[in-house]
């Protein structure tokens, strides 16, 4: 029998992920947050570059009380709401299932590792473009693959393990591309180096990807950045090479015009995930004495941006 | 006989200081760009945290070729106009008249240099919170000092010169404090102590300086680029010492929340100072290996939001 998905979220990410799992005969389960009575009465809409598909009928819950405790569970809302999951987690995990954090930024699986097994839990990353455009209708931009990873509380390298490969073998049957990595640290340090200089500076310019990537000035900063991340990376002994630096400054300029989830966070007035993606790996560089004093003027200036925010919110409560 | 007195611009800094010096009686002669109408037929309206005064009848010129030539030429135009200086000089500039560059930043009295005597040219600064509201009309906010010191092509320092006591005793007769310095490069790296972080940082985050100092991590971040700034400066023989710092992070948290000139500038989408604030003190900062990564930072930052703008002001033409 096929395993059964919970996702945590509906969003750009959860959406498409499960919606292909749910198109391929997966028991696919949705719990969503505001969008609860749209998706219950009208489904699911993928428009996607692979071709896009409905799906009419979609098994959604609008709190987790009365949700299956399913074979996997993947968390797919952003970091900034990590502080839910204990709660969520509960419902949705039976006993040693899996559970995937499909998230930005580092340090989250350890807050995990709080409520669910260590063993239980694999870090995954998307390398997907694409948004929610309205209630229950996901645009697939681009891109797609996933990668998987044993979480290891030290840090180490978790080699492959059946469940990695239980759940991967599941996407691919949905013709989703997976990876399997054996350092999640790794992964999440390379995974940085995109999202660090893009994340924020598309917020702090107001600004998309291509326009960054093409003014020389910015284009250099970009560079840094990632050099910054590269050398906090390898002082915990996950050295990044100086040609996959190269590789995503030329991914970039290849990419369509693009806008990161931070931009689209801000822009919509939602909290952005500056501690995932900046604060965790800036306090880690520190602990090995690695100066990153870009990625701290970027994170004190995506602060202030953010706090502005928050103070707006509130006002108009 | 009073001195002549030739202001070029008219805006929130050469607006206040001439019409200071012409209700004191001087005989004052404004080159305006924009507002020369206006002015002609309205006069000029200052209001002042002093006291607000109107001159109904102002000598105003749209272009320089009828204006006399003056004792003292005051250039009161943004950094970005200096390119148009050499020009506008040779009418209003008297033979062995005093050239005195009421501008911010670093490198300009050297391009002034090109086309007048170094010993005809002083530098100066104005430590004035005002702005034009409109055609002939300043609104005088906060302070008002000034500070006046000798060029010289090298660096070193000018002393006290006569041409200095001159142009001081007259600001002081309409009232004004001017503080005499021997050092014009000292005092320009000392002004640039304040002026780097506020006015880039005020744009970048769309805030002003209050905002900005009361929340933790762009309050440290202020400080730091006041360090950087100090660190170059000490590296050319002009050491700014940590009191100043301190005594610049007070005065801000007890000025009046305050939009620098680069913000008004960035908001009514005029150029910005970038290369006179940043690029040159940057440059001189690298030429003694000075490490000034945040001013590197801010600068491609502000570059960038310049471009923008640049782009779409030729996009509407």
């Amino acid at each position: 029998m096929k395993r059964s998905y919970a996702f945590i979220g509906c969003g750009g990410v959860g959406g498409y992920y499960g919606a292909c799992l749910q198109k391929a005969g997966f028991d696919v389960h949705f719990l969503v947050r505001s969008d609860y009575r749209f998706i219950k009465d009208n489904g699911l809409r993928v428009d996607s570059v692979r071709g896009g598909f409905t799906l009419r009928s979609v098994q959604v819950y609008a709190t987790p009380e009365n949700m299956p405790a399913c074979d996997v569970t993947i968390v797919a809302v952003k970091a900034t709401s990590n502080h839910l999951l204990p709660a969520i987690l509960t419902h949705t995990v039976k006993k040693n299932g899996t559970v995937i954090l499909l998230q930005n930024g580092m340090g989250q699986e350890e807050l995990l590792a709080r409520t669910v097994p260590a063993e239980c839990i694999l870090g995954g990353q998307a390398f997907l473009c694409s948004r929610k455009l309205g209630p229950g209708h996901i645009e697939h931009q681009d891109y797609g693959a996933l990668t998987f990873a044993q979480f290891t509380p030290d840090g180490s390298p978790g080699g492959g393990t059946e469940r990695m490969r239980d759940a991967a073998d599941d996407f691919r049957s949905a013709g989703l591309e997976v990876n399997l990595k054996d350092d999640l640290q790794a992964a999440r340090w390379r995974k940085l180096v995109w999202n660090v200089p893009f994340n924020g500076l598309t917020v702090i310019l107001n600004s998309d990807t291509r326009q960054i990537m093409r003014f020389p000035q910015t284009r250099r900063l970009v560079e840094q950045l990632m050099v910054e991340i590269a050398s906090a990376s390898a002082a915990w002994n996950k050295p990044i090479e100086r040609a996959f630096v190269d590789l995503m400054m030329d991914d970039t300029d290849r990419m369509i015009p693009y806008s990161p989830s931070m931009k689209l966070d801000f822009d919509n007035q939602r909290e952005m995930e500056i501690e995932a993606i900046y604060g965790v790996p800036m306090r880690r560089a520190e602990q090995k004495n690695v100066a990153v004093p870009l990625i701290k003027m970027m994170h004190a200036q995506l602060s202030f941006l953010d706090s502005r925010h928050s103070s707006t919110a509130s006002g108009k409560a």
